[in-house]
């Protein structure tokens, strides 16, 4: 009996703000012949992987591994750790993300403050700090790159703000990390998420977080040992609320990621070769010269489109460089012109939420999508669909400027 | 630069009770490029899953998708949609992991009531059953086969039991799903969890789940959508104490699956390719042919082991069919032997938690990992390594046991 097919997919060029292609080299890390979990080669994997990630978020920190699940659920699980019932958060809010931290915040039983900025622009750091010493809050979590609305958002100067308020900082860093700076301990950010599926083109499935000490003291009042494994060398000091949960439980997990390796879940293992596999990417390609990939492309992208008549959505002085969002010219159906570019060119571009929805597209060009060959074969692309929609878009334009842009001369 | 070196896993031959090895065809999907979680070839693919996921439960649930996590992470999500602060939950215990679900229901805020049976023995469903009565629980979650004593629970009496006392029937079946039966309906289980890493033969970092409409109505009283996406479309009904996860929130979740695939988290692509391989396989050998297989090289490690001189720990009226617990032989160092067989043999088997730690061996035939070669190089590996610690094996028996048990003339 063979009733279900082959899995056969398309072989896309995914052009949205996540999830991206996959690098070759990830693909095949996760095609390797797994190990067990207490396995001493696969510890050593682990370990090697929270070095790694140390790099990755440019930090000191002790603690730096993966979460085994989408990036929300290390957003969560880093929520999860520090919030309290009763204890106050104040949430910056600019676009979609903003609202997911508010959510699990509230969720957690926070007294949640938000303050919120139009869609398209971010914060002046001083006004976040205005609110952080009207209000005192215990925690502050801030998006860092805002997919939704294409933004980046200061972080240094709130980051010193939190250390002198006393305050844990944690930032969702999920769109940024491996596509620009992202300076952990410089910029003082306490606890900060990583995603996978963005600028480390690992698939999704894996959030890498890091924490100072700071957050684990904190989580250390919390701590709980599981029953069954419970006995009284370990018996939890129940000076703060526990954490109600098990599975994203950071003080159980760090448990599990230290030498004594005390039982939580089964890692992920060929998730954790594909992160490892994808850091390792990203370490040898450098910092500098990553970002600096990332802002070419990001540039090329945008002097194409404008080139192409379009008008780029957003305060350009907050522009997120791997995520150009356009407006949807008047009269144009944007999810026709998306069918028209999966269809007929095998290229994803994204759509948008809440009160951008229908009103713009985004385009990423995010690590291994971040490609000279996509972004023009992808302004091609978009040129000729948008003149078959009756759009007078410049013909030609968009690729001879992308091409200025990247130096080529005949 | 090349500081970290190209992942080259040793091959071992993995005789645990999970994860285990991952057959060759999973694998291979998992290397194969990635789509958008958009993608209609995606959500096709999700669809397909689903349905596959339907036979592999043996269930005519709408609802049968995974969670993006390891096994507890489902465990965890069923448990958070069902348990409001307060709810009575019973859990009768007879090994670690009934502690898990009692653990994450206390973590929850319910009242736990608990039985504990002596590890090595399930329990009489009868005595759950008066339980049930005396204590009219909202929720009884036990698990079908315990890994840490090698157990399997009967579960048919309980779950009718559970339908005329009006309680919710949530079971643990990741260490069964796709190695014995699971009836989800017939047995009457509100809630099942499967695991991935075990008969399955898939990496960890799902957890499929499935669950009927006496769940779905809980989950709708309990429904809060998240800010963002929440409009006067879909305003909650505010009737239960909403969700405390937003990550393992199985009402947005269900959204994610359905034809509105309202955005939650970005679905783990190659982790759902390797789910839907893994359970294509299942099903095209076929449950009655799997659970037969897996009994096999059950029976015929036993046998061997037996024969070897050595003692099977636990009643033999509930040993769970794909794994051995065995006695460590007195003076014989658990560890010792474990180690020798890893480094010379290559061959993975596992120790024991709480009290049976340094008392038992654990070894699998699980999945792709219970192949016939495997359970005669298993036995003799283990043979030569306590000849070698000073055990008086029956030199040769073993291997000669489980060949009579497949059957294997000269």
């Amino acid at each position: 009996m063979r009733p279900y097919r082959d899995l056969a997919p398309s072989l896309r060029m995914i052009m949205t703000p996540g999830p991206v292609e996959v690098d070759p080299r990830v693909l095949r890390a996760m095609s390797l012949p797994i190990l067990g979990q207490f396995d001493p080669e696969f510890t050593e994997i682990m370990n090697e992987t929270m070095g790694m990630l140390q790099k990755l978020f440019q930090t000191g920190n002790r603690w730096a591994y993966p979460i085994d699940g989408s990036s929300r659920s290390g957003i969560e699980a880093v929520l999860t750790g520090l919030v309290e019932p009763g204890d106050r958060v104040l949430v910056p809010i600019y676009g979609r993300f903003g609202h997911l931290l508010a959510e699990i915040a509230e969720r957690l039983g926070a007294e949640v403050l938000t303050m919120e900025q139009e869609w398209g622009t971010v914060f002046e750091p001083e006004a976040v700090i205005r609110r952080m010493r009207e209000t005192r809050p215990h925690l502050v979590a801030m998006v860092h790159g805002e997919t939704s609305t294409g933004r980046v958002q200061p972080l240094s100067e709130v980051g010193r703000a939190c250390r002198e308020l006393d305050a844990l900082f944690v930032v969702d860093a999920v769109a940024t990390i491996g596509g620009m700076e992202v300076q952990t301990d410089a910029w003082m950010i306490d606890a900060v998420i990583g995603g996978t599926q963005k600028c480390l083109s690992v698939p999704s499935g894996m959030a890498p977080v890091t924490y100072n000490d700071r957050v684990e003291a904190k989580l250390h009042r919390r701590k709980r040992i599981e029953r069954g494994l419970r006995d009284s060398t370990n018996a939890p000091t129940n000076e703060g609320a526990f954490i109600r949960s098990n599975y994203l439980d950071l003080s159980q997990l760090q448990d599990y990621w230290s030498p004594k390796r005390l039982n939580h879940h089964t890692e992920a293992t060929s998730m954790l070769y594909a992160l490892r596999e994808g850091v390792r990417l990203v370490l040898e390609e450098g910092l500098p010269e990553r970002f600096a990939r990332h802002r070419l492309h990001g540039e090329a992208l945008s002097a194409g489109l404008s080139a192409m008549g379009l008008e780029l959505f957003g305060d350009p002085s907050c522009k997120l460089p791997m995520v150009a969002c356009v407006n949807i010219p008047e009269g144009i159906d944007g999810e026709s012109v998306r069918r028209m570019l999966l269809h007929d060119f095998n290229i994803e571009i994204a759509s948008s939420f809440g009160p951008l929805q229908g009103r713009i597209w985004r385009i990423g060009t995010m690590g291994y999508s971040g490609r000279k060959s996509n972004v023009l074969h992808t302004l091609g692309a978009l040129e000729a669909s948008l003149l078959r929609h009756g759009f007078g878009a410049n013909a030609g334009a968009a690729v001879q400027t992308a091409l200025d842009v990247y130096g080529r001369d005949v």
